[in-house]
């Protein structure tokens, strides 16, 4: 039982070595031989699949079609749009080389598509006929980073990217808006992640972008992470890749785009929200397992429990994702503490005297709370305490995010906090006052929030008539 | 009418041709700005993904999970196994840079994944326990080829890779077949294309393999496609890269190892054994629509019929991947034309005759056969239909494979169907028989059938007695 405990250091001791003992003695990941690349291993790819599967469905229920564009992109493409190749130049990894010749013109490794892809859609686009156009792709992206840490910033990531074109700025501006209410959706409802939607401000922008939407999440240690993001890109990329189209009135014009994605991060968010000093906690709907039984029994016993839990999961099977665990070299102490670091949901313990008494316990791994039921009952029971868990798990983020959330008038006032949680406050909306504070105090702008109005209030930086209420952190 | 007909190229008068005007005319695919990539555009990418779900059920059904593996692998890595970097290293891409920094070790964008999956799993595994490991992924690869044609060869393709670990040679031996015939399964009864399985002679092997077993298809031309190959790895590979286990009986071993693969390959294979001069001919399984609805009528009556259209697509939408063709500049014929060519099994033609007599005309892509039926009859025929196209294709395919097969004595046989077919053959084992044909016929070996037993006859190149009988063909 102490063996498994001892492995992982407490969250409120040191919550970025808590974060990683996690991760890899859950076996969600792995560390590659090269610096910077992970491995995502199937306790951590099964919940990837089960977030593509929420987010395909919506994408698709909204007219989006899946497209698969070219990894390597030529320099002179990723090139052409001013601001785009500025905010990226930094962080591209060039294949330079083909078998043994060396290549006339470098490649960068994808570390976002909007310039191949504009490149394709001025050849496919010609009418407003063609339009809209609602692509999505499912892919791995590189971008060459310093720092990195597993989910929250790796070399390579998987994500997926919508690329769609409008007849309208109008038009463009609400499929961005959809997007960002989809991921919203994803990411609250199956993740149990609670999320401030908003605008970026100037400086935060995706490089290209008119406007930013994003959805930003805090994390267990007060730190915020941009959890998804949908660009409205005007007619930046339709200039600079001429997707031009002749519109029901004759006449020539360049289309409206947007971008939007979202990537493997999100794991990394799910684990620093509900994670606990025993290790992960899944929401039932994205857990590979969400429900573990743990046969108890010595000796003659033993056998007898283990037939009798083999026909309880094969009944169950059906409707949930069930998992006896029949390991012999564990003790059912060793098995609890395992499966509740690797974050399963919901326990079966099942003994002699349960069996005799026609009941099981079940444990929670949100409450800890240990209850016993008839058998029985168990198979209306278990759908139930699914969606329980799930919304539990939802309320104790909430309310964390509740509880680290202060509207502060001076910036000073976010050091008693220790510069950890949200801090909504007001912005005079110059990028001078954004930078002063970042370089000061390590907080950025996160986003200037839909929900909250500009007050006829100061500038929390400089004193100044303040234009916007912001929402500041110190982000991953 | 004439011209989307006109766009193809006749099938019989040139081959390659006529494939390139298919997949392009078809918007399938489009070529991207750099050599040898292709986008692989929605009306394709969505057969891939059924082709995924089909594959990707029965992986996890045999006890296999997902994961992913990093993009790039360090060079020293790669040429950890001898044969398999001499086999790869002609085609690798290199990364060089990373932003402005020149990297001090060239990292290769995955060719397969072999090395960094073996570098990984001689961490995780230590102990009997551990085995087996079976592990898929979903990926792009990138190989630098000279001669590339979409699906068929492409730089860049993507694919699933699988990777397992076994304690006994056996035990990798039944994982290697059981993988083959998943494959076989799949092409069979979901691209409907015929498949002839056998393993690969020592010249045609995997780069590494002790044994690569395979499936080979014929298509419309007369050239053989490898369709998918599954390999036994012996312990080459955990040899290279140390992946070794302490046994039940206290003997640290060496694992065996398997790795098998398909690609978007496959849709190469489904278009050109399926297509004719029309353009695709889609299986029902894999068509991304299966029914189209073609509304007839002008004027006033146009609406009426358009009304009716739309209920009737309602109707039948829950239960088959229906569209209605509701576009108005185009003319039925067009239409009819259009949507042959994109290879919709079905079409159903709907105009005010058929509304007053409660019927609908039925036009089947897969025969070109037209029938009237009562609408209200449409329901329960319409998933009979599917089955009967499905079925109708593979049939053809079969038919075309089987009387395309010949048996020869003698290579100069070969001459008078052009090099063109299957053709079974004696053929002694030696390497130097083999390459003598190649560079003389440009036949190659593609299997020892599994189906076909030795001979006592004579090889069919030098005319020693034989010790195989193989079949040979012009392949992609």
């Amino acid at each position: 039982m102490e063996k498994v405990l001892k492995e992982i250091t407490p969250k409120s001791s040191d919550f970025s070595q808590w974060y990683v003992d996690v991760i890899r003695k859950t076996d969600m990941v792995d560390y590659a031989p090269m610096k910077g690349f992970m491995v995502m291993r199937p306790y951590s790819y099964r919940i990837w699949e089960f977030i593509q599967e929420a987010m395909d469905r919506r994408f698709k229920e909204t007219g989006h079609e899946n497209a698969y564009f070219p990894l390597l992109i030529p320099e002179h493409l990723l090139a052409k749009e001013a601001e785009h190749i500025e905010g990226f130049s930094a962080e591209v990894a060039w294949v330079t080389m083909g078998g043994s010749e060396v290549l006339s013109e470098r490649l960068a490794v994808r570390p976002t598509s909007e310039t191949i892809i504009g490149a394709m859609y001025s050849q496919w686009i010609h009418s407003y006929r063609d339009l809209p156009v609602l692509i999505n792709q499912w892919a791995n992206v590189v971008r060459w980073e310093k720092a990195t840490r597993p989910f929250l910033r790796t070399t390579e990531f998987l994500w997926q990217e919508g690329h769609t074109v409008h007849r309208t700025a109008e038009e463009a501006l609400r499929e961005t808006r959809q997007q960002l209410e989809i991921y919203r959706e994803v990411i609250e409802e199956y993740l149990a992640v609670p999320v401030v939607q908003g605008v970026k401000s100037a400086g935060e922008r995706f490089a290209g972008a008119v406007d930013t939407y994003t959805l930003e999440a805090l994390m267990g240690d007060g730190r915020a992470l941009q959890a998804a993001t949908s660009h409205f890109l005007g007619q930046h990329f339709s200039q600079a890749f001429d997707i031009q189209f002749l519109d029901e009135d004759g006449v020539l014009k360049h289309g409206w785009t947007t971008s939007w994605g979202s990537s493997t991060r999100m794991i990394g968010a799910l684990i620093m929200v509900h994670g606990d000093d025993k290790g992960l906690r899944l929401p039932p709907r994205l857990a590979p397992i969400q429900v573990v039984v743990v046969p108890i029994g010595r000796g003659e016993e033993r056998k007898r429990v283990l037939e009798h839990a083999q026909t309880l999961v094969a009944q169950l099977g059906e409707s949930v994702r069930i998992k006896l665990d029949d390991r012999d070299e564990f003790t059912p102490g060793y098995k609890f503490n395992d499966w509740e670091m690797r974050g399963v949901p919901l326990r079966i313990e099942i003994g002699p005297k349960d069996i005799a008494r026609k009941q099981i316990t079940l444990a929670r791994r949100d409450t800890g709370e240990k209850t016993s039921i008839a058998e029985n009952q168990l198979r209306l029971r278990i759908p139930e305490l699914m969606k329980e868990i799930q919304t539990e798990l939802f309320r104790q983020a909430f309310e964390f995010q509740k509880t680290h959330s202060y509207n502060v008038d001076n910036y000073h006032e976010m050091d008693q906090y220790g510069y950890r949680g949200f801090f909504y406050a007001d912005w005079c909306g110059s990028e001078d006052c954004a930078t002063r504070l970042k370089s000061e105090t390590g907080m950025t702008i996160r986003c200037l929030p839909f929900d909250e109005f500009p007050v006829t209030g100061r500038c929390v930086v400089c004193d100044e008539p303040s234009q916007y209420r912001a929402l500041f952190a110190r982000a991953y």
